[in-house]
């Protein structure tokens, strides 16, 4: 246990709902120093904070899976840290955990809501990524949803992403012909070169029509999609029957869930009996020991990587969550605290 | 067997493809004598003519789930008709037959293409509407596609046509909590009364979302879409967590199927865990057998009625081709035959 818990303490916290772009006037900085924990509170100091597309629907006051985030709480967010103090006889100080923590570098956590990690294991990253909701929820939505059949062909947009990234290799491990789709040439040369996808496909380029015909000459078996928009359009035009279109929870945190742009070519469902299905991890949380199992096993064989783009200090939160909607980071976004705290 | 084979024949072919509206550019009749049946041939006098929505479909030259009739041929319809004369080893003058008909009064049919009927068990009518392709269509979209529980709450579109009426009553047969949506107070009456649906929305008395707030005030379950549009769109505002919404094969006849209006809230089916799925009877031709013992034995049970709009004469074949798409018709379109023959 490092000795830093009477320094100080800083928060990120929602000041009001952005109207349309989210800027400066969305959050606020604090720091005030937590009180002691009370019965069932842990005081945890903060190591890795995960910025995820979610966020953006946790400061949204709609219907949506959560209920947001009000205004003046602490930023919702996962993270991993070591507990300081803990008046739970689950958790002793020293003991790393991970849940929603919270951007925050320091804070009073409920102990019903955090789990106890590991670090044997994995790293505090990995807990945030890929061995995270992230890669549970590219393993329900490719594997659960999805359904693929080795041999078939499955197209994922944003699959440099930290989602995307992770249903490219499990599509791999279950011998699927696997095409991500990319923003430039940086993206798609990984994806081709460190992930070993059959075609990477950079959408920023044009002639995605043409790239998608050349890279799917037998159609398409199965679209795992993180954007919709014009690229759901030209997947829909080239779907084989009784393909599925696996709609992923994070999309809907990049776009308006009520006014986003609908596929005008949807019918193709139709005409291809075809099936457009959407879910989040919330359908998923009791089957987590199961996604965690296969993936660290994965992992431990190196058939996973998972691309982390990591920012220090709390600071850069606000700057690190543009990046997400700019695409600007690459792979999985993280802050880490270790070094500034 | 009646002796009129000598007297005439009509035809109903497709002149061109429609530039848009369909309309007196698109149709030619004429009154070709057909030959002698070859090997495998059967001539047969058409008694009964089926008007569908897939018909839209089968004069558009695109990508569909049959290929398109070429210009010239004679337009495809589904029939029931009279073996007149036979060079197959299955049927027997006298016989009558259902299948690909074709819009006309005296021709050569592949025997492969149809198969006998029994009017004891049922009318020629019957076998076009509720216990033909448009029973079939409903029974497998309704409880093989959208797999309704009883109690769950069941919108359908177009409730008072051909397909849409058929699935009321399955559903109701099924302990749903069925809610009819179709256009005029003439249909909405028919729905109530005649098939006891538990509530009735008129969609052209304007005030569709608060109609189906009141409507549906534990939201909504299943969706059987034949409309699209609009319709589409006030149902996904209301779906509840893993809501089925069933797009029926006719509707990709309504619309262009790549570039229809895609519904702008399709993330719906994101935060509800939602699914979209298409079908056409294609996927389930193996399995009539089972819809039609169901409905047949529902139909002598009294709980199925099958509501027809019968017009007389080949002639009219083109005015009533346009009353589907203005929903003048009430009911499953049929061409009598016999009268004019």
């Amino acid at each position: 246990m490092k000795d830093k818990r009477q320094i100080t303490a800083t928060q990120v916290r929602l000041k009001a709902y952005p109207q349309g772009v989210v800027g400066a006037d969305t959050w606020s900085i604090t720091n005030d120093l937590p009180a002691e924990p009370a019965a069932g509170q842990l005081l945890v100091r903060m190591s890795c904070i995960s910025v995820d597309p979610g966020m953006r629907g946790w400061i949204t006051p709609k219907r949506s899976y959560m209920p947001p985030v009000q205004p003046g709480e602490v930023m919702r967010a996962f993270g991993v840290g070591e507990v300081v103090a803990s008046q739970s006889e689950k958790f002793a100080p020293g003991d790393m955990v991970t849940g929603f923590t919270g951007v925050q570098t320091l804070g009073l956590l409920d102990a019903r809501t955090v789990r106890k990690i590991d670090l044997r294991f994995a790293s505090a990253r990995d807990y945030l990524s890929g061995l995270g909701m992230t890669g549970y929820t590219a393993y329900f939505g490719l594997l659960d949803v999805g359904k693929p059949q080795p041999g078939q062909t499955v197209v994922v947009s944003a699959a440099a992403g930290a989602v995307g990234s992770v249903v490219c290799q499990i599509a791999r491990i279950n011998d699927c012909r696997v095409i991500g789709i990319a923003g430039g040439a940086e993206k798609t040369a990984w994806l081709k070169d460190a992930l070993g996808v059959d075609a990477a496909i950079d959408y920023k380029a044009g002639a995605l029509d043409a790239a998608l015909d050349a890279a799917c000459p037998d159609g398409i078996d199965l679209y795992f999609d993180n954007v919709g928009g014009d690229i759901l359009e030209a997947v829909l035009m080239r779907i084989n029957r009784h393909a599925r279109i696996v709609v992923c929870g994070g999309i809907s945190q990049y776009a308006d869930v009520e006014q986003a742009k609908g596929p005008a070519n949807y019918l193709q469902l139709v005409t291809q009996s075809a099936t457009m299905q959407g879910f989040t991890m919330r359908d998923y949380m009791h089957r987590v020991p199961e996604a965690l199992m296969a993936l660290a096993t994965w992992r431990a064989e190196g058939k996973l990587q998972f691309r982390e783009h990591v920012v220090q200090g709390i600071d850069s939160f606000p700057e690190a969550f543009d990046m997400l909607f700019s695409g600007a980071n690459h792979g999985k976004l993280l802050i880490d605290l270790e070094e500034r705290n």
